[in-house]
């Protein structure tokens, strides 16, 4: 790099850039302890003189479009990822861009999937500079192997809304895939043949974006009711044939775990919540859409329905299993982010008690509050975690970047944070030394359960107290981390990475939590530009 | 006032202030002519660390609260209009400012109603010194006599949201009543005692205010769904015995008018609008909740069910009428801004095809469009319009200033914009030479109905063409006016006003169309501060 890369010791003891693709950062100063300074990013002002007074915005093309938007060199688009391995559109509008000359554009997605390496030929002939986004698969492999031109920055779905209504991120262009959406450009994921249900990770470029692109393959008469998006924020609206492949964006059914080992991790942690008198009435949960996740929901529903127990709320990604307990009345609400399979889509499209969120609401860390510290009891994964509870969710311990952080971050906040992980992968053990990358720090994260046995934080005296005459099997996370080693051979090797920074992991606050390194060779990585 | 007020003519022809309340101001351009420029305004950046993890904000009064919002002399304290001449929260919100001791605030209602003169003695007292907002009644009589020491600046709903939104009114503190809201600040208007349906007018304050209090007379468990205010915008939550009183928040029933002359104007409007083919499948309309707007709504009804049409949507503010066209079918939406009764209020509620909106979807006038513009038909009424098809909403002939404008300008961009009007009231001639005060150029009034004929705005040719073969009683608005004056014996009185002013009528581009003067007595009018 020809950007020389200052580091600095945060206050997570982790080395991290003191500037990132051309703007100052602020290391991680301990979890509550910074305070963000001045005044929301605020958006040019504009006139009704300037659209047309009929509604209609459409544009015969995605290309005619982006030519009205302005497109130039430089300019940061943003996508949001609802459409997740299905979605055509991100690449459709990168790849129009591309063909109209724009070069060194900055792609700020909400997330990408294994289907957008279709877009690593635009990073190589430098139509795209760099990546701002989770990068699943093998863009974050790409990234780690020092070949963005600029550094990866990984947010949480509410350091994104943070990034975005702080100004760190201006978006120039947000196109928006829409599966409904009528000519004024208010649209929904809640209907049509790519229904993916809610549209909430694009609500803040639609509010804070420069201009504003609707692409749908669902042309409804005005008004396209629920509108996720307001038309009031959009400029343009483009017709095409398909944004996305149905049987890649929503799974037709989501399937709970065949593995004995991850059936007894679910078990052992909702019958963990319902010892420690964390299931009582009126409670929240959430828990992903992993199959060990949705073990644990159908393992609670059965406690919780022995106990007569009703939730108030829980939390999606939501799936048929939480729509079954909506229906059963074993909740009264889902606050939903995102809709993982058919019976969830169909759910938000028609059931008032099935209640969209966008990342403002849930997870946005700069508001006057969020919905995630209100979570009673949050279920979640990791690929690493260490004898402090301190967990990664990005890197493997081979140094390779292949996940996103998603909310994952933004749930720390819970009542109680609960990782439910096996305890090793590939013969690797989970719980490690030192965590490969620095995603959660251990204060947040109060419970381990893992098929060897359950590990609480210390610091959590209430809920060590809590189990004290449970029969759990609650064992000290060192005793797990030894038992594994043995049975693996030993600890984990390190990472045969280089001391080149290719990706920084931002945390809630937008501060640097830690650095993700190059593995191999650094040739390839050029200049950052200053932006 | 010891502040000299510049005078200039704008373009339509109209002297106004250049300076108001301190703040230097744009004279009207013409329609479509001003462009604003710059960007939003940006509210503070706040942190979840500052706000109570566990999500509840309550306060255990409203004094409390406003020492915590840091009231302090000078501030601008907000509150809306949906709990009508019902609403005791903004009257509540300002005398205990006062008896904190604050003065010289700034009451910016969405509108004030007329139970609301008993903050006069506050206006009297300093410890409110002016009130920027519709002021239907006493409180714009008061202002018209010119006790008032800041000017009155009238907006629409629309304007109001353009000037929240451009930064042109600084919300200090923002005092939302709530029928219904949970500890976190989310709240709406659909449920409780004092249920109100939307509350749209307060949108604006939640997002841009730099602190918002909500204060409830029916606090439930997170959380309050539907969310039409996030409380991730929300500072504190009050409990209080009651926000209102319901008899005057909404009406049990709204009824349609008896009288021949006003049914004749509703009558014939309809047929207007049905032989000149407005009335088209998927067309759509908009009208008040007036005794004659409700005839025209029944007649059309009636209409659209012979002739088997079906709107797409219809605008409210809504009535039992509304939603009786809902539930047969006449219609595909309610797109609705206040709910005038109870039976809006109910559906409101309950009906997913009755949908909330507020000023920035509908009215804004700085946005990417509004939906104002795609209405098709909108009936509207007025106290006088000119030959010019210049219309007044806010004055009487004699000068008083008596309505608010509420929607009013914000609606003339609909397709077709009639005004149902009797040609004269209290044998005074509502057709003048020129309007006491501007509040609609005649560009933009298409249409006046009375109960002596129908005047179409010679622009419209496209309108003339279309009913000349039709049996509607079509006249040039001269021939109405001298057949009125007739009647009347003559003219009506010019209003013995002075050259004070005392109020601005804004454009929905925040541009100063007219003035209000004062009538009678100047002595008692005080110096405006800068601000």
């Amino acid at each position: 790099m020809t950007e020389s890369v200052e580091l600095v010791l945060n206050a997570a003891g982790r080395r991290v850039p003191t500037r990132v693709n051309g703007k100052d950062q602020t290391p991680f100063q301990g979890v509550g302890a910074y305070r963000p300074q001045g005044a929301k990013q605020a958006p040019p002002i504009r006139s009704c003189v300037d659209y047309p007074p009929s509604g209609d915005k459409r544009m015969p093309s995605l290309e005619a479009a982006l030519r009205a938007c302005g497109l130039r060199d430089g300019m940061v688009i943003s996508s949001h990822h609802h459409l997740r391995n299905g979605d055509l559109v991100a690449a459709m509008a990168l790849e129009t861009a591309a063909r109209m000359g724009a070069r060194d554009l900055m792609w700020f997605p909400s997330a990408s999937f294994p289907a957008q390496a279709v877009l690593i030929p635009l990073l190589e002939s430098g139509h795209i500079h760099h990546i701002e986004g989770s990068m699943n698969g093998p863009l974050g492999d790409y990234c780690t192997r020092g070949k963005m031109r600029g550094m990866g920055v990984l947010r949480s779905h509410g350091g994104r809304w943070q990034a975005i209504q702080d100004g760190e991120v201006k978006i120039d262009i947000a196109v928006i895939a829409a599966p409904a959406a009528d000519c004024f450009g208010n649209c929904n994921g809640a209907f049509g043949k790519s229904a993916c249900g809610s549209l909430g990770f694009a609500l803040a470029d639609s509010i804070y974006a420069d201009r504003v692109i609707v692409v749908t393959d669902n042309l409804v008469p005005f008004p396209c009711i629920p509108w996720q998006i307001y038309g009031n924020n959009v400029d343009f609206v483009v017709e095409v044939d398909s944004i996305g492949d149905p049987a890649q964006i929503v799974s037709g059914t989501t399937e709970i775990t065949r593995s004995p080992d991850r059936l007894k991790i679910a078990q052992d942690t909702a019958r963990f919540v319902r010892d420690a008198g964390l299931m009582r009435p009126g409670f929240s949960f959430q828990a992903g859409s992993g199959g060990t996740s949705l073990a644990f929901t159908a393992f609670l529903s059965e406690m919780m329905r022995e106990a007569k127990v009703k939730a108030r709320f829980v939390r999606g990604g939501s799936t048929r299993y939480l729509v079954e307990m909506l229906r059963e009345g074993l909740t009264d609400y889902i606050l939903d982010g995102q809709t993982f399979d058919l019976d969830a889509v169909r759910s938000i499209a028609s059931d008032p008690r099935h209640v969209a969120t966008s990342p403002f609401t849930s997870y946005n860390f700069h508001g006057k509050g969020n919905i995630a510290s209100l979570v009673d009891v949050v279920v979640l994964g990791a690929t690493e975690v260490d004898r402090h509870f301190n967990a990664n969710v990005v890197t493997h311990s081979d140094g390779r970047l292949l996940h996103g952080i998603g909310g994952w971050q933004n749930c720390l906040t819970a009542g109680c944070t609960i990782l439910a992980i096996p305890s090793f992968r590939d013969r690797i053990p989970i719980i490690v030394d030192e965590v490969t990358t620095l995603t959660g720090p251990g204060e947040l994260i109060d419970v381990v359960v893992t098929e060897r046995g359950i590990a609480i934080n210390p610091r959590r005296q209430d809920l060590l107290d809590a189990v004290r005459t449970s029969d759990l099997p609650i064992r000290p996370i060192e005793e797990i981390q030894k038992e594994v080693e043995a049975i693996c051979g030993g600890k984990p090797q390190k990472p045969a990475r280089t001391d080149c920074p290719v990706a920084v992991v931002k945390w809630v606050d937008g501060t640097v939590l830690d650095t993700v390194w190059q593995v191999g060779c650094a040739a390839e990585h050029s200049a950052a530009p200053e932006g």
